[in-house]
């Protein structure tokens, strides 16, 4: 049987990246596209749980690929691709690609990467890839290459249980691009800033604007191959226990009753 | 100067968990609840970045606390009294009381931890606490002990770096729990189901129906914890690279071009 890859991103289904996706994979498997009906970035791990989700089946602009728009988050995507739209569990789900980084902390808020991590949650191996470019025009060369080659690894030898992978590209052109990087997401942040501004009626309102500021200047992280020309590679958990925390907390000896 | 204390929830301003959680700490230091003002279940870490945040300062029933809600998510909501509503750092942010389970696997649907969460990645200590009790009139004495108890240890102690805490609390009495554990956060899942409907105007809908499901029987987790009367206690981090897989990924000997 074929192999089958799901598609998913945070776009929305009519973006430049989740053809560009498509293109990259079309000839590995039977490729089924499910993604949001209009963007959803910043949406992290959200789930639709108080209110109704749809399904339109769509045309999608790669031969041969199947394509689902959902009113819902990037991760109702992955539940109704599993649960209701395919017949059979994927072999690979891969979402993207991102217009804009995934790198360091922006994987919490990224729903291009929350739907990667719900694959893994349904031990799916599942990949997320991300361009270091917003613009309408980008050149997705250098991504789409990354990717083929990814998918290829996985579908070939599967990803540890439990995780999934962070894949983001520098904005290089193919040619430009040095090679991948296994790396350990860094300890970068955002810099927030709300930008106050007046509506008609005179009710304040608030726009988020943030600064990335990177004090990690370890060079085994996502940051640091970006910033050398590699595509960087970080292996994703959903398990979030600060494991090494677990034996301090354990020496405070709390008691119930004791405070 | 008194201790500064940020309340944020993801159930809305108005619920009962929030006003138990203020009720529960009001005297240990300076309380300013920040919440969003509608229900945001489910909502993960996402946050607003394609549209407009709105504030509102708003009465509150617990004496000597003061509090605002916002048109955003819980994740929002921290930035928002960070950036914008406070006029010095918190020494603590706590999220809840949830009305539910956010344990398990629940954490990264959670927008009550990823209040936490979003928290520890501004090196706020914080805690997250949640009550397996969704019923109208559950009783939160219990978990206000708990909260009480933690609340006063991390002031006092702090926190890891780039760790928050993840507090479940069973649904018994007071006198009826056992104490607190230590706990990682166990390997149970979601067996998801989607409900099919026909709207008067016959097009289908779905919502979303879930199963919890834990194969995973080890008496260090947060779901033994729970099922044996204590609160669970799990050491949360944002770090999400799956370390122990680096090694795995690098033998594999990727390489630009090799497929």
């Amino acid at each position: 049987m074929r192999k089958l890859i799901l598609i998913i991103n945070d776009d929305g289904i009519t973006s430049r990246g989740i053809t560009a996706l498509a293109e990259s994979v079309s000839d590995l498997g039977e490729v089924h596209v499910v993604a949001p009906d209009s963007p959803q970035s910043g949406m992290g791990h959200a789930v639709t749980i108080g209110d109704i989700l749809r399904i339109k089946k769509c045309r999608f602009p790669v031969d041969g690929v199947t394509a689902h728009s959902t009113s819902g988050t990037p991760v109702d995507c992955v539940k109704l691709a599993i649960y209701k739209i395919l017949d059979r569990k994927p072999d690979l789900l891969i979402s993207g690609i991102n217009h804009g980084s995934n790198s360091s902390i922006n994987v919490i808020y990224s729903g291009t990467m929350s739907a990667a991590v719900e694959g893994a949650v349904e031990s799916i191996p599942a990949i997320g890839f991300s361009l270091l470019d917003h613009s309408p025009d980008a050149d997705f060369a250098a991504a789409k290459k990354v990717a083929r080659m990814m998918c290829k690894e996985v579908l070939e030898r599967g990803l540890p249980k439990g995780v999934c992978l962070n894949v983001n590209i520098p904005k290089v052109t193919e040619k430009e691009l040095k090679g991948v990087k296994i790396c350990r997401q860094s300890a970068g942040y955002w810099e927030d800033e709300f930008e106050e501004r007046i509506a008609p009626n005179k009710e304040i309102y608030y726009w988020l604007k943030g600064t990335f500021t990177n004090p990690d200047k370890g060079e085994d992280t996502d940051e640091y191959a970006l910033s050398q020309g590699f595509a960087s590679i970080v292996p994703t958990q959903f398990d979030l226990t600060a494991h090494h925390a677990i034996s301090e907390l354990n020496s405070w000896g709390i008691k119930l009753g004791g405070k």
